[in-house]
């Protein structure tokens, strides 16, 4: 797996490509010159977890015939201040699924994806609290 | 920090946005339905760490006066084939640096980064081999 970044402008704004030729925008924060251009690469790390789990939350439930008709997640992260490199400390997972799914099933594969499958999580230093919520929108309710 | 992913498309094409409203697109490998729609939540962590890497790198280079031209990075990882989650065991980096730049400035300024200063370095699991190279390109040579 190989990416390749290059600056668009200075002083910290990035275009980066993947083999397959897509491209995605990366920008400092405003304190070191940043002006929106794209996410911030802690934002970054934050997307390719929730990606990533959302995946093999879906790959499991379809394995055992859950059929997911929507699904989006929201991520928050708290940093350490009080360390240069303002890690994280933790980050929450608050996903939300729709149809007619059994609320244990989901439970255990959100388990399985962040303990076990997804491979940003198991790439994340593990003293990193990970935490997660869901919420099931049934359509006949 | 709070970022939002939406499915877009399923199975796993999603749009994520964060607070000032910039989005990413992210996509699943070809084998569980990828079609290209986006980076892959993987590539996307490799993004993460090489714009917050050159961010770090830039601070520090400025700092001592030494003014980078042009900048890119290339980034490799390799994955744990035998574990479930394939994460990454391995991560390689090589700088690409322009400019009337003191190698041994750019050598410590790039293991400062990586070792202290950037966010999503110290947010990884330690057990991640995380290697650097550099080439300068000097302007006069």
């Amino acid at each position: 797996m190989k990416i390749k970044l290059k600056r668009h402008a200075a002083p910290f704004q990035f275009d980066v490509t993947n083999e397959s030729g897509q491209s995605l925008q990366l920008d400092s924060s405003p304190q070191t010159g940043g002006q929106d251009y794209g996410f911030r690469p802690m934002e970054t790390l934050l997307a390719s977890l929730a990606g990533c789990s959302a995946i093999d939350i879906g790959l499991i439930l379809k394995k055992q015939q859950q059929e997911v008709e929507d699904f989006s997640v929201e991520v928050t992260g708290d940093r350490n201040q009080e360390s240069p490199a303002k890690e994280f400390t933790r980050i929450h997972l608050s996903y939300q699924l729709k149809g007619q799914l059994d609320a244990n099933k989901v439970e255990r594969a959100i388990q399985l994806a962040l303990e076990k499958y997804c491979s940003v999580a198991l790439s994340l230093n593990p003293e990193i609290a990970i935490e997660s919520a869901f919420s099931i929108d049934s359509n006949h309710e």
